[in-house]
């Protein structure tokens, strides 16, 4: 198993060990290797990732990845986006899980990765600019199946829902036609619901929602919007799943303003970490990372942005500990 | 000064007399017209709007409106969209206030109204569909003008906040650049954020915000997002204004689930008149309307969603009764 670490910049260089330590844990031969790419290496070699770094992140298995900081030019080009778009890593999962009124809710987004206003297909000048929105039958149906193969797995606890536009955009009627046929294939039941509404909606009923699908920028801004549910960005993994390979970092970003003080929340890194775990199958070595991360917040090892006073480290640790013990 | 009146549908029928009720105490000499377009219209006559529909409300100086219910019907073109483009309304003016912690927000977004996604262009396949997002200088600066214009008039309190994807969306830079530009030269500080990052922090941190500009479709899933800081879309009004004319109408829909039973709450529609009464300059009447309503609410006068036991007509006569008071 080849599984390449990429640490990046700013805290990603703090969250990312204790990260590979647990999936070390767990993973013991695998073969880790590093990859360098980002603001660091833009000010370095004048690129933030080269042919080379995609070629390497092609060969491994999985990948664990910090965050970045964007370097302060206007050509700069997200090193993410080429990564999710050469690698095609079309589905980026990004569970939101907390509670409310004492009952946990537990929301898994599943957004398009690769298509819609991400294609790239822009045309710019002084007077108009244009960007193309672009949805395909393909690329929605194998979002929806990965969507439909999550709400199984998870038991079919509530319809999947479709967030759409359709009442304006009509490139978004081919994308919640094609869910809701791909899902009838699966044996899945849809809700599709307007994205206007569903934000609100979500916000208002996070216990009334288990599986979300929908496209590129509307998931983007969903998840976001979720993660205030959570009290912040800084305890949310994600996974960028393709065919062949799969990508999986925290929401969170590089965080200079407190990068180097050793004082970061590795939560976030380490259930990315879990997420890869369950990527390989391995389900119940990854409820057991994330169960560790719960248990040891809740014992009062905490973080500044959770309130308390311990470090990246000590919180790495106890988390690494508690694992060890079961 | 004419005055066009829709109630639609639904509630529509229930919530916008009060709110005439409100706009023929300080204009009692207006010229009030009904216009008759929506669903039962469409069931009447296979159309939901018509052409002399759309020649009245241009006739018209201002316009009440109700709220709409979509027929069922895949080809239904929508009635807000056809007059907010016949129009060219092209600024949707959306305040939301509320308080958190005892401290009270009030937050304008300024949402283009006629451009970005809802272009029009699209292309249907079955395969590939696509819609055109456009941007324009002309389109970027006559909405920056407007939102600096009431960064003005609201004692700039914070920087105009730009809600844009320049990061992703090349179509942005020219919405950005032409947003930091205009307020340049109105004297008003910018701050440009993504728009993913903006909905979680306005969540966040409501009272950090006063003005936000954005296009078309980021400012709907946006304004919907805020509304969950008021506890819900029911008391949420809207302008949607242009060179000519103006459209003023509540945030919430027709809900035909309560339609019929004389519950709403009105206090949408009347804040959509007394928005009509700001356009018109009668800026101390409209406040004496804002300040009614919250008046009449507080002193226990509510109807069912706010947890209440009060009419339509009740909570409508006691606001009615507060300002005649004043
Ligand atoms: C950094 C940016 C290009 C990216 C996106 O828009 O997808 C980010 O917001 C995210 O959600 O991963
Ligand atoms: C009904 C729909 C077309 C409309 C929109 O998308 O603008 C609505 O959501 C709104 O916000 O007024």
């Amino acid at each position: 198993m080849k599984i390449a670490v990429c640490e990046g910049d700013g805290i990603g260089h703090e969250v990312i060990p204790p990260a590979k330590e647990v999936l070390k844990h767990f993973l013991p031969d695998a073969d880790y290797f590093d990859v360098f790419v980002g603001y660091d290496k833009w000010k370095e070699t004048g690129e933030s990732s080269s042919d080379s770094d995609i070629a390497l992140f092609k060969s491994s298995d999985a990948i664990l990845f910090g965050a970045i900081t964007t370097p302060p030019v206007p050509e700069y080009k997200s090193v993410i986006l080429r990564i999710r778009q050469e690698l095609d890593l079309y589905a980026n999962l990004r569970p939101v899980k907390g509670s409310i009124f004492g009952q946990d809710f537990d929301i898994m987004i599943v957004r398009e990765n690769t298509e819609g206003l991400y294609s790239g297909i822009e045309e710019i000048g002084e007077e108009r600019s244009t960007t193309l929105r672009v949805i395909t039958k393909h690329g929605s149906e194998r979002i929806a199946k990965m969507a439909c193969t999550l709400s199984i797995e998870r038991g079919h606890k509530m319809p999947l829902v479709i967030g759409n536009k359709a009442n304006v955009l009509k490139s978004d009627v081919l994308f919640r036609d094609s869910c809701i046929k791909t899902a009838g294939l699966m044996g899945v039941k849809t809700k599709p619901m307007f994205i206007d509404a569903l934000t609100f909606d979500v916000l208002m009923h996070p216990l009334s929602y288990d599986v979300i699908v929908t496209t590129n920028l509307f998931g983007d801004i969903l998840s976001d919007a979720c993660g205030y549910l959570t009290g912040g960005l800084g305890m949310l993994p994600s996974a960028n799943i393709g065919e062949k390979n799969a990508f999986f970092e925290p929401v969170h970003g590089s965080a200079p303003d407190i990068a180097g003080q050793g004082i970061a929340n590795p939560s976030a890194a380490i259930r990315s970490a879990a997420m890869m775990l369950d990527y390989f199958g391995m389900k119940k070595e990854a409820g057991i990372v994330e169960d560790a991360v719960i248990k040891v917040i809740s014992s009062g090892v905490k973080t500044p942005d959770l309130g308390g006073k311990n470090s990246t480290k000590e919180a790495g640790e106890k988390i690494l500990e508690y694992i060890k013990k079961i």
